[in-house]
């Protein structure tokens, strides 16, 4: 009940300090601005069906970055430039194949009648495939890692089958996911450590259809790396039952996944120059990067066409921030983080001042808040303009918080970051899977994250933090 | 800001008052309860792909009404039996069709190309078509009733064409609804105060699709009954760029919508009796009718399935409620309300004792609140209760409100009413449209609907109000 008070007492601190009529007819302003004129929509549009998926070294990352930059000026930056780092190039190199042989005759029947069933499965981000030949082995069922310990003996030679549930009880879904996550991203060497030829994991979600979720793993590199891949939920529940009723044979899976020398990508950077503290950084972004399946519609095509709206709302409505604003569409988010990073060490490199960054990476859903990674003292001041961004969406701000890409600024300059905090019940649904695609994004969902930024930012870029 | 400061006192008034821990505990054992075993979705897909579109006096609407019943028995209810009304008993009869001949030449070249275009539109509930046969007439645009005014001098003999748009700026979608459904309601009668021979009204929804709305429409029963059409909103958008440059020469509209005589409908209801206060009677519903060229997914399958699922979950937890729970699937919403006013009668005539009412008929979105239609002091109450409501998504309950179906239970009775606020910026993309479907529909955003219900009854019926 903590959190709550410390929101109640926000609510009430709204009386004192802040000229607030002014500010919320500003917030007015840019909520109308975008509601109205808004591009985000648009411009996603053409990002997933005119460029689509756009996995670090691919050509469609290439032309995103094209795609950024011109829109970054077109959107009224003062400048805009490609920011450039190495990053990994992982490639699928085709499609990712399992099948299962099983025992298709009835109960009691002896007869073995040898049926064949096809998975749906994407082998995961970063894995190594079997170079597109074929492994055949029986499937060992684990619902934990705690199973695994107990079948370590009898893990040898086979392929370890991961059925770890997204637990449903957590309303927020990305404690779901936090819960889950480790099988898709330590799975694989936790079973070559016992000598398995391969894993298949549950995907990362809890959605009613069949898609697989890809997303990276991180191979041991003290252990062989062995191939993995997600499975669609029902073709998990199917295998699991077929597992316990003894049906399964064998299990044959290819791949072709693998990674190329690391290549030339980039961050696409606009900025607006402050007026007044011109060498105080404030960062806003998304990420350009996204997994192969899908169009990256959610994740994070809504983040960045969020980001380059506030660009577009700013300059629309005439105003000119006292600090410095970066407009930031990050490279390699999803395996590498390398674009992250690259901002930090080249911010650290220059001496820059950052004061805080905000990132959107939870998907285009209708906002609800902020999680916020700060002090206790900026939190409270962050807390204090809740009342201002209620009439938008936004009713908390929630302690520990700040996407990926803007962590090294976290930890290179301690800059306070912040994440903006959308409705969590369809993320993953799409998340990494076939299914990411602009028709799944609404648009005004998409727009009022965008307002509750601009705010946000309108509000620390006025009274700093 | 007032709002949000009652807001902010509810939250601290959580100290005192009520045994917290106890309720926290039995709300997370509804929430997971429903999360994990929920039949919601499943009961919806029934519903909607079984039986689909429900109008009043339609064959799906019997159906329905089976369903209902065999449903609340199945989910628990100690009885379940339907209570009889008379319904009124529209029917499109046909497919509507409007159809433009304009000008084709492009600009400056004389030549009258004639070319053709079909619009996509949907008579009103309740209209009176064109007994099927075309009528041409010319196009009188009016963005507004003011407009009508100015022009109604030339509306005589002509089809009113009214694009009043869905107003973007307002935030939550009901106020854009709030503000325009005049036109669809209204529309008709006051052109043919001036001699209109039918109207088009510009469908009530801000999506980026061409589907019409339907919805239904009062006549002034003092002039003719005018036809009357909802048309898609990009084919709005073309009409009204056509008609502004002159180049509609006519349309021609033809609907066969037409009333049959009233027929036999029914209120389904299912009861748990009160173990301490049988005679106070709590009520929980949605409509079960929906309008014919959809599903009725979100509108208002979701809340029938949510009525039925807080029955469940109670009977699956074991729990007795002190006070008689009614969950009712109200007839005839859409077209009529004749299944609430009989409930409201039928109790009146039986000297019931109705102490609270909920509805859920905004959609099976997200939850976000509850609007309540009571006293300042059960306000008051009811606003105390939210930080145990916080972790399932309802962060306030507003002053003003309460569905349709249960209006006559509070104007006969002074019963305090209250509706289920869930996330609005989806609902008028697929409201009394052919989308509203299934698929449109988030098996746990459906869920926590009937999550923060739940606790709402547990509460009132454990405190009373």
């Amino acid at each position: 009940m903590k959190k709550t008070l410390i929101i109640a007492i926000s609510f009430l601190l709204v009386t004192n300090g802040f000229s607030q009529a002014e500010d919320s007819i500003m917030i007015k302003k840019i909520s109308d601005e975008i509601l109205t004129n808004g591009k985000a929509y648009d411009n996603l549009h053409y990002l997933t069906k005119q460029i689509g998926g756009r996995l670090s070294g691919s050509p469609q990352m290439v032309k995103a970055e094209k795609w950024g930059v011109a829109l970054m000026k077109e959107s009224g930056a003062d400048k805009a430039w490609l920011q450039e780092c190495m990053v990994p190039h992982w490639v699928r190199g085709g499609k990712d194949k399992a099948e299962v042989s099983y025992n298709g005759a009835s109960k009691g029947v002896r007869n073995l009648l040898v049926n064949k069933k096809e998975l749906d499965v994407l082998a995961l981000g970063n894995s190594e495939g079997t170079k597109n030949k074929n492994i055949m082995a029986n499937v060992v069922l684990v619902n934990s890692f705690e199973e695994l310990e107990k079948k370590k003996d009898s893990v040898k030679g086979k392929i370890v089958f991961y059925n770890y549930k997204f637990n449903p009880t957590f309303v927020k879904t990305f404690q779901s996911y936090g819960d889950a996550v480790q099988y898709r991203g330590a799975g694989a060497s936790r079973a070559a450590k016992y000598g398995a030829l391969g894993v298949i994991v549950r995907s990362m979600s809890h959605s009613a259809d069949n898609n697989p979720h890809t997303g990276s793993l991180r191979y041991d590199t003290t252990l062989p790396k062995i191939p993995a891949m997600a499975i669609g939920l029902r073709d998990a529940d199917w295998l699991s039952n077929q597992v316990m009723n003894n049906k399964v044979m064998s299990v044959t899976i290819k791949s072709n996944a693998h990674f190329l020398p690391d290549t030339i990508g980039h961050n696409v950077i606009g900025e607006l120059m402050g007026s007044e503290f011109p060498d105080e950084i404030i960062t806003i972004g998304g990420h350009l990067d996204s997994w192969d399946p899908a169009e990256g519609a959610h994740d994070d095509g809504a983040g960045c066409v969020q980001t380059v709206e506030m660009l577009r709302a700013f300059k629309a409505l005439g105003y000119k921030p006292k600090r410095t604003i970066r407009f930031v569409l990050f490279a390699n988010e999803e395996n590498g983080l390398r674009g992250g990073n690259k901002y930090a060490e080249e911010a650290k490199a220059k001496n820059e001042k950052h004061i805080f960054a905000l990132e959107s990476d939870a998907g285009g859903f209708t906002p609800r808040g902020f999680s916020f990674g700060g002090s206790p003292e900026q939190l409270k001041k962050l807390q204090s303009w809740v009342p201002l961004l209620y009439p938008y969406g936004v009713y908390e701000i929630t302690d520990g918080g700040g996407g990926a890409d803007i962590g090294p600024l976290n930890r290179t300059f301690k800059t306070p970051v912040a994440e903006l905090g959308p409705d969590s019940q369809r993320y993953f649904d799409y998340h990494h899977a076939r299914n990411d695609v602009f028709e799944n994004v609404n648009k005004r969902e998409l727009e009022l994250g965008a307002v509750n930024m601009a705010a946000l930012i309108y509000l620390i870029d006025k009274y700093g933090l």
